[in-house]
């Protein structure tokens, strides 16, 4: 076994947000469920982009958010995502390579577009997503870097990735690359619904023991062991999965490894503009500090410093130094 | 002649904004001067936006901002410019129009594509442009809608869009509908490097009376003058136009009516953050108050109220409710 030379490559939806405000009342007669992802086909996008208000894009995708953060702070990364021959391909593959994140995933040629994710920001800065997957739905495994991925020392998959049928398979392919290869497999639940979607096949993932870690809200984990218990759905799964990341908002993160519960709370922010991207990059922020060979505590310290940064501003990527923030606070 | 049913009508680039952070030592490397616009082509702007740090992207163009602007705060506007048939183009259209603005440019086929503008924010919140005009430079005279035209109080038009050559006769031929109209003309001087490039043409559109109301900065009225005394400056021009209004930023502005000169200080304002759009919001703010049929003062102190919020946030176009602040102001 051959030491990694990447530390996360990540395969997510390649999508570009556009975000507008909303209020409330414009969420209900449109029949969202508010602070929910849901997939949109091309007529409701089109229906809905034309109602809403005016807005700002900026590249999204929620794995491909937190390779981002990695980058950001120090973490050599990778992500396949699919693209389309156009313009926004073009914002979304420039944003990330711009990051330092290898991106090498081919443009795919005529329709679909690429993919992109109207999200409505309400007052209480909660974002209500509605995804168009585009181009992003149609990466095939045939597209997966074998080599690449088996350099990582983490691969990460984004649970949203798994509602499509073909890069579902490609992700399936991928674990086995990275497992055979000696490589952890870290993955995200995404949101309650994709569970709801998808709840056996997340079930089986962990009881076959593919995962190595798994990120999870208060909401997800809840909606994965079907309970309203949360240290119930918190201990089942921790049997589980040798390393287990819970946020809770508000209320900070908790995380179990080999039986033992750490916690942290939520950093301290000024104002709350967008959660857009909050999860991805408390991700983001944990799995860099893991890379980094820091302790449980720190990784959780490091993944809330990085929410808090994002939540602080419109998009779903880092804008102030998170290097900076992370070395002012844990050296 | 008929009462006017539009406030304002503008004609201007149609341009979506990518807007990056850069530090000084960037801005120089590229050899670009800080602060100011330049016309780029398709191989420059490639290379530079490579270069450039990820970014957002968001609606822009100085006179789209300005209706924008006008529109939030209550005002009947109209827009007409180049887009091409493209996904930026399709973005220019919808925020546009999301603002209840008027805009029925057809989208032109083809390349080249949906101008944008390269926009790298330095850490003293100034904006370094680098304009792509695409799709911008070839709006044709025959585009116009004569008719929209004439049935505004107020035509305003863009010195950037002075540049290309279709977009410029077509800015004459709508002057001569105006004024045949009945209506009043008004021009912004853009940059003082734009002046540079068409100093007698804006010198004559001044000369032979065709402008009602002139805007511009500082170091724009000094370049019109080919001074470096500012009073001396805006005494000259001023005689020449019914109505010069003339920011300074953190000094505020200055306006010239028939020999009255009226100042107001700039609004307070807790961190700059990117000044792009700053003067395209100061003219929206005066110019709806004169549509309001406000005092002078009144709407030089909007024009600050509407700059100060635009330059608290990335992006060129308003976020916050400009019609509260203004109400909460001035009543």
């Amino acid at each position: 076994m051959t030491e990694p030379t990447l530390d996360i490559i990540a395969i997510g939806n390649a999508i570009v947000d556009v975000i507008a405000r909303a209020d409330d009342a414009f969420i209900e007669a449109e029949g969202i469920d508010k602070g929910s992802m849901r997939l949109v086909d091309t007529e409701t996008a089109e229906g809905l982009y034309g109602r809403m208000a005016a807005g700002i894009e900026a590249s999204g995708g929620s794995a491909a958010n937190t390779v981002a953060g990695i980058a950001a702070l120090g973490g050599k990364c990778a992500f396949i995502g699919q693209i389309a021959d156009d313009q926004l391909g073009e914002v979304f593959a420039h944003d990330i390579r711009s990051l330092g994140v290898k991106f090498e995933t081919a443009a795919r040629a005529g329709d679909p577009p690429t993919a992109r994710c109207l999200i409505l920001v309400t007052p209480d800065a909660q974002r209500t997503m509605n995804t168009f997957l585009g181009a992003s739905q149609f990466l095939p495994a045939a597209a997966l870097d074998r080599e690449l991925i088996a350099s990582a020392a983490i691969l990460y998959l984004e649970g949203y990735l798994w509602d499509p049928e073909q890069p579902r398979a490609a992700m399936r392919a991928a674990i086995d690359v990275a497992r055979a290869a000696g490589r952890k497999v870290a993955f995200t639940l995404s949101d309650a619904f994709c569970i709801s979607r998808h709840r056996d096949d997340f079930r089986a993932l962990i009881d076959d023991g593919l995962l190595d870690i798994l990120f999870a809200n208060e909401g997800e984990i809840l909606s994965l062991n079907e309970t309203e218990d949360f240290d119930a759905a918190v201990d089942a799964t921790a049997a589980k999965v040798p390393l287990l990341v819970v946020t809770r908002s508000e209320q900070g993160a908790i995380a179990v490894k080999e039986g033992q519960r750490y916690a942290v709370p939520a950093e301290p922010i000024d104002q709350i503009v967008d959660t857009t991207g909050a999860g991805d990059l408390f991700a983001a922020g944990f799995l860099a500090g893991q890379a980094q060979g820091r302790s449980v505590t720190d990784s959780l310290t490091m993944g809330a410093i990085a929410a808090a940064e994002v939540i602080s501003h419109y998009g779903a990527r880092p804008e102030a130094d998170l290097k900076a923030l992370v070395a002012a606070r844990l050296g």
